[in-house]
């Protein structure tokens, strides 16, 4: 018998898995402490049950003891299993030393979770100089795929689409999307300087004045990236570009910035955004059947 | 030889410790990424040196991947060993199931930490079903104790004090630091009814007027008791309470609501507040130097 969890800011998502599966729906009730300790306790029954705990790591600093707390508990109040679903997984992107005692973090971070739980279900991990997570989770990991997601949006939504990734590394991933949508696709080159800092290399994309440009993106946390890119397209004479991401982090004023060039922006909701416009719920529904 | 490091928020009273010692003071860069993610990154020579890492526990959900981070990558880098001085330790609070379903995050916590660092050393620690650290730490957990230190600050400044706790567990503490004062003390009666909300019976303390009296606790974090505590003293006619705390937490509008009714609210610097007025640090040095 399974019960699903829901960590604080994947409630939605959580609901939404449960009722796709038919699953019980557990009762967590966590707070913060005046002095920001945080409080966790079970309410539901869970002895003997495969519990999932929807968690989606964006701001992980935040949510790590609450969500260790909560697997402990867990455990100690006899769950047969326990399965992360981290829609987002955080700490994918420094995954090696870039200067001399960096801390990898992607490494140290799949460690620590790998104690907690028995298996990870995610989309879209940030993959790079790690070909797969199973060189840095001992616990078994599986990465599903949200491309087939976007081309379907894009399929229903966009009439004559141009799919243009943010740089080279994305490209193999911006052919599949572009291939199952049927359209054309280019990549562009990004350098970054900083964590807010980012130029983009505009090739010439005059002749693609006809087609709609749609820009997609794993991750979109400062934004720069496709800001820089919407606003290069538009200088060339092309119409304001759909911006789509799998994981909408946005931090600060990147949505509020992007929103004034792009034609619109769409995400997925493995991070709960007002952007969201398609479920990520499916899938992991789909993942979570496979692997009972 | 041995290399000292500061947390964020520990800066203070990790230079001050390296400078009682004469040790070397190292350089960690630590930032957050636009997104939340923790950056580390430590630019000293650490190969074979006893690295020691201030980093004080108040805020623990926002300090404790860095300091876990920072940990892995000083042994990474060849540290010999490492020291973890926390001089306020974080959830020491919740150490049962007050209700079922509860996480008992003092044991948690306490295994967390156990598996990072070789040893620990605080102040004070909130010890009360536990009757000492070693019963949910693995690691050698050394508890010093600010009591003297209390007892000189306040024969050093305040004529005629009256000792005040704030309930019936602190009572042995209580009465340690009034004897060492050469001052009479009692404790109070406290009920907590929820996170921000106390109750304290205050006893007939008319007796007492001609005498200053002093309200001291361990943790000052929403203030309430010591903050009804002071309203009763002053209903009585009293003098405004001289307010000592060891770990200054004040929560929200804590200090400010406190401030309005005490004569002066003191404390240590385990955790850096405007209040602080009486330092750890000599005793902090001591216990490092005998631990070499």
């Amino acid at each position: 018998m399974r019960i699903i969890f829901s960590l604080p800011g994947s409630e939605r998502l959580g609901g939404d898995l449960a009722a796709r599966l038919g699953a019980e729906q557990g009762v967590l009730e966590t707070r913060r402490f005046p002095d920001g300790e945080s409080y966790v306790r079970i309410v539901s029954e869970v002895g003997g049950k495969a519990a999932v705990l929807v968690c989606t790591l964006a701001q992980p600093d935040e949510q790590f003891l609450r969500l260790v707390f909560t697997a402990r508990t867990l455990r100690e109040l006899g769950a047969s299993s326990i399965t992360l679903v981290a829609p987002y997984l955080g700490y994918m992107r420094q995954d090696t030393r870039f200067r001399p005692g960096e801390a990898v973090t992607s490494a140290s971070f799949a460690d620590l979770l790998s104690r907690e739980v028995d298996r990870l279900i995610t989309v879209d991990p940030h993959l790079h100089r790690h070909a797969a997570l199973s060189e840095i989770y001992a616990i078994p990991a599986l990465a599903l795929h949200a491309a087939p997601l976007l081309a379907a949006w894009i399929t229903g939504h966009v009439a004559q689409p141009l799919i243009i990734g943010p740089d080279i590394e994305s490209e193999q991933w911006v052919a599949e999307v572009a291939g199952r949508a049927g359209a054309p696709h280019l990549v562009l080159r990004k350098q970054r300087h900083g964590d807010r800092s980012v130029t983009v290399e505009m090739p010439d994309v005059t002749g693609w004045r006809d087609l709609q440009p749609v820009l997609i993106d794993d991750i979109v946390s400062s934004g720069r990236t496709m800001i820089e890119a919407a606003k290069g397209l538009v200088g060339q004479g092309l119409p304001p570009p759909v911006c789509l991401a799998v994981h909408a982090l946005f931090a600060e004023a990147a949505f509020a910035q992007l929103a004034e060039t792009a034609k619109v922006v769409i995400s997925t909701d493995t991070v709960a955004h007002p952007s969201n416009a398609i479920s990520v719920a499916g899938l992991l529904a789909q993942a979570l059947q496979a692997t009972a």
